[in-house]
């Protein structure tokens, strides 16, 4: 059986392998039910084969591999994620969790070894949702979740998703079949890179994860009156970006004080935007995320207060627009025992850590207990080709992994 | 002798004619050294002569009417503000000062009183700077503190201040001759607009203006780390617009606290500005003014020092450049006092307060104490086809003006 360490080279290996599979030339972009997903999906299958599994394509073009166990019968444990990418990519965003799961598998097919349990490897087909703009499309089929409007959904050149199954040689219709009943599932493991700074700031290769964090969007309009700057005594005024202003350092306390709780207003924009008038018109955005449901509304709540209070007290309007919202996914407590448990194993201080990015592991959740591992990203960089996670880490990955399929056996 | 009323009456039928002469159809656009520019002096010259004055345009192109006083060889009062307008303007700032100098002196002239001291109406040129980018061209003519490198200056077509002036029959070489020497002029008296919503607040038709403040105007530049809104912890963010939001409300908060201090953030831009990115890069202004220089200077300092403080908290770098720099320059407190008496006898409740916006009153306090009136303005509007102030507003500016005649009397 090769080393962790080995098979880190291999999977490096195949990630530029598949980095190569891209719609843009230069840069990597991969997209659901493209020419490059067929392609990327036929050397995933190749690579599953060549580890022991039967490999097959299901009915929403997700690539599952599939390592039979002594209790043939008994449910699955799937490992996944996914093998599309964001325009203009990393190589390691979803794929590093697929190729670490054919590694695994591979490593135990040289040993000799079939766990009690069945293994399977899926390369999910869409989790980014850059082409019909809605994510998990790939690990919803699994689940038998996807809402069958999605179907209608059309990309940029008007392509419907239906459509663009049957061009793919697939039919909506029949989209079912990939679904797994209840009971076909023990658990879901992912392993995905971190596309943070926390592991690198604790100087840690890997982390358990504690939960796929729930997510609120909202847009605020603050309408005050332009006026000015040097002629409307500051008594006077009602200027919407200094009410702005204080919605931006509420968010940041609020999230600061609460526990795995992260706010960010990422655009702000004032009007008429002049180095001598007062901003009469101001828009942001905000996105706070949390690990806890309640922890995500009293956040998004207390920050509603802070900047209507600051609106009031300078006599301007404040609009509120929910843009989007999701719940928190929790990791079952079992798998993250598991994993932690795997980690000192391998050798790595347990830490655990909560998902600030979505993974196909919320989708998962719905069906099944799923355990989430990260891998450290150099400098936090992620959806970016600077992203990058090192052979040592991955080895390290691989090592959990393998420690994670024992620790479960038990 | 007609009462302020009437000639209200008569300043708001001359302030239609004047705001007809425009270069853009539909809108008051008048900038200095155009067909119309002239056409307006030639207006003004006849409303001049009408009301008795020796009037002539001088070097500059200022529009210069003369009435002979008993005493005709002292120093002379110069009432004036400026006939040049912003682009899109309002049709009473500027214009409404010269037109109450000239019917006041219709009043002399029609009671059959001369003043002991001559007085002189000036139309100033520019003041607005809006043609050649620099501003108070007129009175610094009149001053004979214009800088002659700015007769090197360019329109929006290339053409040189010095074009100018030869293609309107002038001559820069001769622009000395619209100079005034030390001892010619007793005091310069200006009534406009007040442009912001204090009077209306007060509730009075009129103001003392205490000083034209002084401005210095920065450009701040945050320089932060964009990161995933999701995935980099509170602790570990370097979030620029959060560094912004306390320099706004530093700015805010600085201002307010301080005695005719104001402070306004006018532009401010996050990038790479997407709902999930938190913003590694913010530029934003700071216009900070003030009556008194130091209070200004205190109040920049302390804006800065807020800034820092913020960026050294949030691991951020700051750069501050200084854009525009201007002192204050405060009416003579014997020009104040005149002018309160002269509001107590009009019946109008004195009342002091600086002025936020440059007037001509500021470059002619470098040759003669100065005065300045300022009248209601309807919300606080200016530089917008809406400003407006009330014929019965404008009726007390005449009083008040005839008034102050009478008291330089004493």
């Amino acid at each position: 059986m090769n080393s962790p360490e080995v098979l880190a080279g291999e999977i490096m290996g195949r990630i530029d392998q598949l980095a190569a599979i891209s719609e843009t030339p230069g840069a990597l972009t991969r997209r659901y039910l493209t020419e490059e997903h067929r392609r990327a999906n036929q050397l995933v299958g190749e690579w599953m084969s060549g580890a022991g599994m039967n490999a097959a394509q299901d009915a929403a073009g997700n690539m599952v591999g599939r390592y039979g166990g002594a209790n043939d019968s008994s449910p699955a444990l799937i490992i996944g994620s996914h093998l599309d990418t964001v325009v203009n990519a990393g190589k390691f965003d979803g794929m590093l969790g697929v190729l670490c799961g054919i590694a695994c598998v591979q490593a135990l097919r040289d040993a000799g070894r079939r766990m009690a349990y069945p293994i399977k490897v899926i390369g999910f087909a869409d989790e980014e949702g850059v082409r019909f703009g809605t994510t998990y499309l790939g690990s919803r089929a699994v689940c038998g979740t996807l809402d069958p409007a999605t179907f209608d959904r059309t990309d940029a050149n008007g392509i419907t998703y239906r459509q663009a199954l049957l061009d793919f040689g697939l039919d909506a219709a029949r989209i079912g079949q990939a679904a797994h009943r209840a009971g076909e599932v023990r658990a879901f493991l992912e392993l995905h890179i971190e596309q943070g700074p926390v592991l690198e700031a604790l100087n840690r290769p890997a982390g358990a994860v504690t939960a796929i964090n729930g997510q609120t969007r909202l847009s605020v309009t603050v309408t005050g009156e332009a006026g000015h700057a040097g002629t409307v005594p500051m008594a006077l005024r009602k200027d919407a970006l200094a009410v702005a202003a204080e919605g931006v350092l509420a968010v940041e306390t609020v999230c600061a004080q609460a526990d795995d709780v992260v706010g960010t207003v990422g655009i702000l924009s004032a009007s008429p935007g002049a180095i001598n008038v007062i901003p009469g018109d101001v828009n942001f955005t905000v996105d706070i995320r949390a690990r806890e449901d309640a922890a995500r509304r009293d956040a998004v709540a207390a920050a509603i207060r802070a900047i209507r209070a600051a609106a009031e007290k300078r006599h301007c309007i404040v609009q509120v627009t929910v843009l989007h919202w999701a719940v928190s996914a929790p990791c079952s407590e079992s798998m993250i025992a598991i994993i932690e448990r795997a980690m000192a194993a391998a050798g790595v201080e347990p830490s655990r850590m909560p998902s600030g990015a979505g993974h196909d592991a919320a989708a998962m959740a719905e069906i099944c207990d799923v355990g989430m591992i990260f891998l450290r990203s150099d400098g936090g960089i992620s959806h970016n080709p600077a992203e990058r996670t090192s052979q040592e880490d991955i080895a390290a990955g691989v090592s959990i992994m393998l420690n994670v399929l024992d620790e479960m056996e038990g």
